[in-house]
């Protein structure tokens, strides 16, 4: 607990000003996290990091969670961002000759999902941040509640499993408490950061944010165990990996832009 | 023999007329082969088509298939298509956990790959035609000629392996015989077509798009020795399946986009 509670606090002191700040110094550190969260999913699906198909995959990573203004150098090549993932899906097509049997189909395909999970997400925490810190805290304060919420109702009065085979210790009943303590926490901070929208709106939309948290932890979870790990990394001591971290915010995130709320 | 012989002459009979009216139902049919070569890549990979996984890979590969303007409406919807990619994608991981432990993330990303593989490909089939018949006559040259140049000379005079752990058949004799043939005829075409360009950069073009056009025809070899299967499917009786028929144009049709020649 002590070793938590430490990673804890010295992982805030680096985070908070990045966040506080934003710009690009936030975008770049963006761009890390996706690095590391990327190098966490290619040692867990065992491909090699140091290797032309890592270098491919972080390449089409870093393609996906660069700000769009980062591409603009495309435009004057006349090439778009989808013939860039072709080109690269077809280098890791093409080793799969070059490689004689040892690189895969299903490999190339855990790459290119590996690249695009990891992507996505950072992508859209740089993206909210431009948009505003209150929208960042939001996100934050959804994750962080319903995190809370379903630990501790869970541990209360958790019953009924909700993921046996992925995530044996969840709860039903802490999954439901997940979504009121966002309704509660997050709902607060929404009212009192002042942020556009009606009533219902805003509950409708904090619900369906706090499951999707939920089933972006649930992913990671059913990632994680299908792999045989425990943790993603172990870069914070006492609570695994960036992925481990991240894991609702991946999903949060870019449903908040695609429902137009950013 | 005499099976393969017939396919050809009615697939030709049902094909040309198709390629020479162009337009939508030209569209309409790269879309029906991309289908069919989407199908026949999830039987081979052992994923069910008539599963939630399935109808989203399909939903994902007619994203990318489609020419631009169908998906003009999500402009109107103030959604990318970077963003449905991001959706269909995470309903995939979804279904790691909905699962129960059936469908894993090594099979979000062979869905993945599936998709984007066969939906580039035909996206630029179509969108060769659009830019003019002699395009598509042009990519077609210099893939039949690649690969009977490849097969005749292979067979006359090849003695060293090219790929043995793929493509136990193909030689060195071969692959350097398919492009002196695809020199020879594809450039005749070209030369006669009046297409623009200079002699150099075409002739340095045939060698790069003969050259990747076999990389076409040997990761298709790969994708089907990895699943232990000898054809893509069996709607071509003689000929296998439709991937089997497209493999090389599925490389080297997109690289005409890439390369700006189109």
């Amino acid at each position: 607990m002590k070793t938590r509670i430490i990673t804890a606090v010295v992982a805030l002191i680096f985070f908070i000003p990045f966040v506080v700040y934003g710009g690009i110094p936030f975008e770049l550190l963006s761009i890390l996290l996706a690095t590391i969260a990327l190098y966490e999913v290619l040692v867990m699906t065992k491909q090699r990091i140091f290797s032309m198909n890592g270098i491919i995959t972080l390449l089409l990573m870093w393609l996906v969670v660069v700000p769009d203004r980062y591409l603009d150098f495309l435009d004057t090549l006349h090439i778009t961002e989808m013939e860039v993932i072709f080109i690269l899906m077809a280098l890791l097509l093409a080793n799969t000759v070059f490689s004689r049997n040892k690189f895969h189909f299903d490999q190339v395909g855990i790459c290119m999902v590996a690249a695009f999970y990891t992507g996505f997400g950072f992508h859209y925490l740089a993206l909210t941040r431009e948009a505003g810190l209150m929208y960042v805290l939001f996100a934050l304060f959804i994750v962080w509640s319903t995190d809370t919420g379903a630990y501790f109702i869970g541990k209360a009065i958790g019953k009924h499993k909700l993921a046996p085979n992925v995530s044996p210790n969840k709860t039903v009943e802490g999954f439901i408490g997940g979504i009121v303590c966002a309704l509660v926490i997050a709902g607060g901070f929404y009212y009192f950061a002042e942020l556009p929208g009606n009533i219902a709106f805003v509950l409708a939309l904090l619900v369906f944010l706090s499951i999707f948290g939920q089933l972006g932890d649930l992913v990671e979870s059913a990632l994680k165990r299908f792999y045989g790990v425990k943790d993603s990394g172990k870069i914070l001591p006492g609570h695994g990996g960036i992925l481990d971290r991240f894991d609702s915010l991946l999903f949060v995130l870019p449903l908040l832009h695609i429902l137009q709320i950013i």
